[in-house]
């Protein structure tokens, strides 16, 4: 088995940091207890605390020693007494080992070794913006390692993706589904959903964070389902949007053809150099030339895309960098400021796109009905719509579709592709549903 | 539907607290971030809150005037702008009705809404011990809601644990089942596991608190299983253990008839006015005279008990109370101790039986190598061990049958009841997991 490269992000926050020489000291997370109760949530470690280290488990910490080069782990001590319940540990040779680091203490010994360093300055988080900002910066750029696991991720989220929709019924709960697609990565080795997932159908796929997950699927509804499976500690973030029976409604395949092409014009974009905010704006454009064919939007398509139109059917951004968190840091970086337009302002990232960033494409349109009301109370946004052609399509919901990709030297590599999202491909395995 | 019984807990509590005037004022969770992210934890209502308001989402407030005997709930606001991105919420009047209150205001109107009372006493949790001690002694005893409830919580995990039984194969993965037996659960309305869950083949059911749940079964093993999903917010917490392969190993058939006459022994005898330890007790009585007969004990029987020996095989107590908690409050009123003796010093509970307690019957029998070394050094214990024998059953790791009951005015209903756990009916379940 690979070792995770901890000792090599410690090396390139250290180089963000531009110090050469201090300690770099950070701390992992502890278990959390639900209050008046001995009931323990299941265990998240800290996400920076991950990237230096590689361990998944409660109450570590580990330093760096940026003039030489030492990574130290600091391991909990387990007594004879505890190892009864939880088990014999790893020693501490096994874990220095395990985790690649140069030497290993137990955590009581933090603060000697630390001083017998003799560190001009000591760098700690939470306490140090500094180191902070460092190793979000580095964050943002994924190492081998780091991409293998993203990738497996993305294997496991795909193909249970590819169950559900392999295997829903009419007449199945919202519920259902989630607690299968849940099942399924967890027997696949991955810890936990990467953020709490969304199991939409119908209108309920215009809540953009519908999390309720606990209605009937509908006959004629597409259901949208967000949920991507946490695999050694690295989030997948996909969404597919598909017919509860087994082919798309018009209206619901017409919306869904001009998402597809919302993703695949951005990734076919994604590449070094590229700023993400015109990603954003690419999307936007695919979207507005694909709803001025419906009819749903009408007039001049430089005025659409002035006026934001698509903002109104597409609120949140296009995507967002993601790896240890779902939500990945390093986004804004300083002195970068949110678009305030419809769609821009919830846009998770403004940069410009370089090899090894990892990012979702995720495009999406919604039929909301308070954000309708709002682009009918604008002038400059109503004049392009057709409302009557918008109420045609309202109960399809909303259809988004998100997968994750990485940037490469020469463009992008899609960690999502093993999970269909063609229309035939859909087609094909909602009507294998029904003929077993 | 029937409204949970918020108003009539605060009635509870209030005649605990034996106050005739006053007001309760009880904040619910909010959610949990992760630090350093804006990944949310999957939340878990306050369990004193649960049970005084019905409410399972964050951000609420409830109070109960006792002399007016008017239940009070107060709901986060949403705005227009957050209502786009998680839904229109109920109204007022919708939550006030759906939750059995007297009136419903916003959150932000608590204060003014407490003070307008002009209570003599205002008690609060978590500053006030005295409430506090009331919540926990109401919670202790469940009324026809709450034990609906928990019977739907054991009727869902004892489905899913008879699913993996009937399912699980050779070569499969702990996760797998752990996995299973998650997705099972949340698709029939379970919210969460109530626990982490033990998946534990062969040895590893030695650990007693296993979590890894990462290791392929073997074919000679027994699994346990200690899983129970959380269904409207109360607990269910069950284990069972049975073959990998179809049949129990001769070695692990005898433990495990031993543990099965433990638990029924202790089931029969739970009726109001036993004392929880002496239940305790009887277990392990039971166990010796069941050890004895294998010659895995020697010598008087009477010695034995009073030497604590069975304490070795079982270092765990007998069970716990259970109810919105897995490790439900009460077990130990005020002035109560623990008993430092082995197997009774972690007994989660020591009080008299009454009707409309809930409880765990989870009796065990384990081979833990380090707790073992210690029974060979102390000769008052060792002296009653064959040691070679002890050798001869180790791989077995250690098996536990654990179920949910509540006590009724006669003796106990079973709310496990559907979950087979008698020798022939695992054995037919696991053939027929072969023989598909
Ligand atoms: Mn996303
Ligand atoms: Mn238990």
């Amino acid at each position: 088995m690979t070792v995770y490269p901890a000792k090599q992000h410690f090396a390139a926050v250290a180089a963000h940091l531009g110090a050469s020489s201090g300690v770099i000291l950070v701390n992992g997370g502890e278990t959390l207890i639900h209050p008046d109760s001995d009931t323990e949530y299941i265990f998240h470690q800290d996400s920076n605390f991950y990237y230096l280290s590689g361990i998944a488990e409660p109450s570590f910490a580990a330093a760096y020693d940026i003039s030489t080069r030492t990574a130290i782990l600091f391991v909990p001590h387990v007594s004879a007494d505890e190892a009864v319940w939880v088990g014999v540990p790893p020693s501490l040779e096994e874990y220095r080992v395990a985790h690649g680091f140069d030497a290993a203490h137990y955590t009581n010994e933090v603060d000697a070794v630390v001083s017998s360093l003799k560190a001009n300055e000591v760098f700690k988080l939470p306490e140090s913006d500094k180191l902070r900002k460092a190793v979000h910066e580095a964050r943002v750029f994924k190492d081998d390692c780091e991409i293998a696991i993203m990738r497996r991720a993305n294997q496991i989220s795909s193909a249970a993706h590819t169950t559900l929709m392999k295997e829903a019924k009419l007449g199945m709960n919202e519920a259902e589904l989630r607690g299968r697609f849940v099942g399924l990565v967890l027997a696949q080795g991955c810890s936990y959903e990467a953020y709490g997932s969304i199991v939409a159908g119908g209108r309920n796929a215009a809540v953009l964070h519908y999390t309720k997950n606990n209605m009937a699927l509908g006959a004629d509804d597409v259901v949208l389902v967000d949920a991507g499976g946490t695999y050694g500690n690295y989030a997948s973030d996909i969404t597919r949007t598909w017919p509860v029976g087994p082919r798309f409604s018009d209206k619901a395949r017409e919306i869904y053809a001009i998402v597809l092409d919302m993703q695949k014009a951005v990734i076919s974009a994604c590449a070094p150099h590229k700023q993400w905010e015109d990603m954003h704006a690419l999307a936007a454009r695919v979207a507005a030339e694909g709803l001025l064919r419906l009819g749903m939007l009408t007039g001049d398509l430089e005025s659409i895309v002035e006026n934001f139109v698509v903002g109104y059917f597409m609120p949140h951004g296009i995507g967002h960098l993601i790896g240890i968190d779902t939500h990945d840091v390093g986004g804004y970086p300083a002195g970068t400021e949110r678009i305030d337009k419809p769609g821009l302002r919830y846009l998770r990232a403004r940069r410009e796109l370089l090899p090894r960033m990892a990012f979702t494409v995720e495009p999406g349109l919604y039929f909301v009905d308070a954000i309708l009301a709002e682009a009918k109370a604008t002038p400059a946004v109503a004049q392009h719509i057709n409302f009557d052609v918008v109420a045609s399509y309202r109960s399809v919901g909303g259809v988004r579709i998100e997968d994750n990709i990485v940037i490469t030297e020469s463009g992008n590599e899609n960690l999502t592709s093993e999970c269909p999202k063609e229309i035939a491909d859909i087609e094909a395995l909602r009507a294998s549903a029904y003929n077993q």
